[in-house]
């Protein structure tokens, strides 16, 4: 049963961590650029961005949501069009939502994230799967789609690129190609990859393209993007019938507050730092190889081309076999070296993303490794 | 065309009205606490909340999202269960798709929010409106729900307690009797009761009631909440088939960031300020009687007991017939004395609410209503 000291608590929680190197997957990609946690402090108030509304979010001119979302997100994302949403989940939704009916098919790669079958459970939609290759790559061949996609007929195909797991990257452009045969609408989840690489929906000729705000482009949650072609718009952002200036899979507006604010100030640096992408993944390869130097096994494609890594770690699940902290061990010996990522009582793979650290951070995380490795010997 | 500028100044946008004295129906509800102010600088990042996650968002430990979700909300509301949403509107969705079959009906009271139309489209559900009296009342009289509810057999039937127009309070508890009889669920919409008065679930004899962190809660946006009675457990928060840990309804996670650690700081004060409601009603008493005092018609029932209200200010749409600024006079000559929420173009009706300024802020509205009566006479 909950006291008033529990209440009280609530008004002043604190993250101990904040400010320690960074390599957990789902955070890296969503700390706040400086220009971010100004817009924030600017922008905390629940309905900010409303201020001028006449209506629509996406007519807004002060703050100049409008031309953020009708032109220069739709040009970031190499759409036609773009509108705002919750995130990648959400975004996914809407467009099954708009395109199938309970019923109907989607086929989905097998590294998909546990939010797009939920999604598709959501609308009623029956989900195939085209699965992966064995360990250790988990590859997608991408030209398995095309049997599903001409005989099931789904109302939509789903790729993953990268997935969170390994962070591996099929060849999304070959699967456009495909799906364009097979007259297949086309979605790309671009949850890690939108704000973090180089990504256009028309050179993977996509219909769809959704990206998350607080996964990858720097900015509170919950926040996320969906860009798609001219032809799709009047489907996904069909007007209510009785509001007609509403969009009804938007149920009228979406993110209406400070993670839109968040959204827009670090629009600028991740415009830059998507072109920045090929030091990203030297970064990545040479922080992979010092990791199978010490013997642990990168799992997913060879070379590797995404910050997002899961390597096998037999030697660390060893060790938690035989001292008293049992798997925490791991995620205390980080955590003393002032480094946050490691989930509690995980030892025998480890998901991690070299995104947000320096090489010089990094150094710090392989030493630790090694460290442990030798003081467990 | 976007220019480089365009983009660069996405990086330092500013709200320049911010600590103006605020009476936007909108915003007065959702003005952070210090207490939130402190948690969005501590949360800001991305997947913030998340740091301690095992997969479900209700048992986060760490900051107490469990406590928070499973013992303080539910009792604030009066509820068996509680979940978090992005909104008032996402709940209500979230209902009506969880509840209700495309073709299904909802019966609805004629000054619902715009979006309970858009999330029963959506939801492909047809909307019955139950009517409002004439002018100047406007008034909900929930015996009327009886037949429609008796012979169109909705799926639901929901409340606007009070609406974002006039703050009318329909009689919420006797329709609770009413829907019990007729054996349809019922929900009430209190986007702007929950937060600002006392409102428990069970006194109405509600099924559900949605609740929304920007619009009432002191929190920033998106952000809500939505309390049910035990049975519907089962329905609107039933699991995916697949991930059996994911809420198939909430896409597995909704509120993920920032905008949950405003939600939960604010929530000390918020269940602290709601026990001096009779304050507030005193205070918006006060006030739409000085109204009347100058000769603006007050809309909605009489008397008045929410903060939100609509005057009819013909006097002052006249005025704006016969000056250089047309309708934009009164903006701007409430802009020049520290006074914002009056709509730029508006002045024959405007919608106003008192929750957020003190008596002596008021006194500053009324003077210059007062004040630009007399320079345009």
């Amino acid at each position: 049963m909950a006291q008033q000291s529990d209440v009280e608590k609530l008004g002043s929680l604190v993250r101990p961590h904040r400010g320690m190197i960074n390599i957990m997957p789902l955070q890296t990609g969503g700390l706040l650029t400086e220009a971010a946690r100004r817009a924030m402090v600017e922008f905390g108030d629940g309905y900010s961005v409303c201020d001028f509304c006449q209506g629509r979010l996406s007519d807004i001119v002060n703050p100049p949501v409008k031309q953020f979302v009708q032109e220069l997100l739709p040009e970031f994302l190499g759409a036609d069009a773009a509108t705002l949403t919750y995130g990648a989940r959400d975004g996914v939704f809407m467009v099954l939502h708009s395109l199938a009916k309970p019923g109907d098919t989607v086929v989905v790669d097998g590294n998909r994230h546990y939010s797009t079958a939920v999604a598709a459970e959501r609308a009623g939609v029956q989900l195939v799967e085209v699965p992966a290759s064995v360990s250790p790559e988990y590859r997608i061949d991408v030209e398995l789609f095309a049997q599903p996609l001409r005989e099931r007929r789904p109302a939509l195909v789903i790729l993953t690129y990268p997935d969170g797991r390994f962070g591996n990257l099929p060849d999304a452009a070959r699967l456009g190609e495909i799906a364009a045969e097979a007259g297949v609408p086309y979605l790309v989840n671009g949850a890690y990859a939108v704000g973090r690489m180089p990504v256009k929906m028309s050179a993977l000729k996509a219909d769809f393209l959704v990206g998350s705000g607080h996964k990858s482009m720097a900015s509170a949650g919950p926040s996320g993007v969906l860009g798609m072609k001219a032809k799709w718009r009047e489907v996904v952002l069909r007007p209510s019938v009785l509001h007609k200036n509403k969009e009804m899979e938007c149920l009228g507006c979406t993110i209406r507050g400070v993670t839109l604010a968040t959204l827009m100030a670090s629009f600028p640096e991740v415009r830059e730092r998507v072109k920045h992408w090929d030091e990203q993944v030297a970064k990545a390869q040479w922080f992979s190889s010092a990791m199978e130097g010490l013997g642990f096994a990168l799992l997913g494609e060879k070379p590797h081309r995404h910050d997002l890594m899961r390597f096998e770690c037999t030697q660390l699940f060893e060790i938690s076999q035989r001292v008293r902290e049992r798997g925490y061990y791991l995620y205390k010996a980080f955590e003393e070296r002032g480094i946050w990522g490691i989930k509690p009582g995980q030892t025998k793979a480890l998901e991690l993303s070299t995104f947000a650290a320096t090489r010089e951070q990094l150094e710090k995380v392989i030493a630790a490794f090694s460290d442990i490795l030798k003081q467990y010997r």
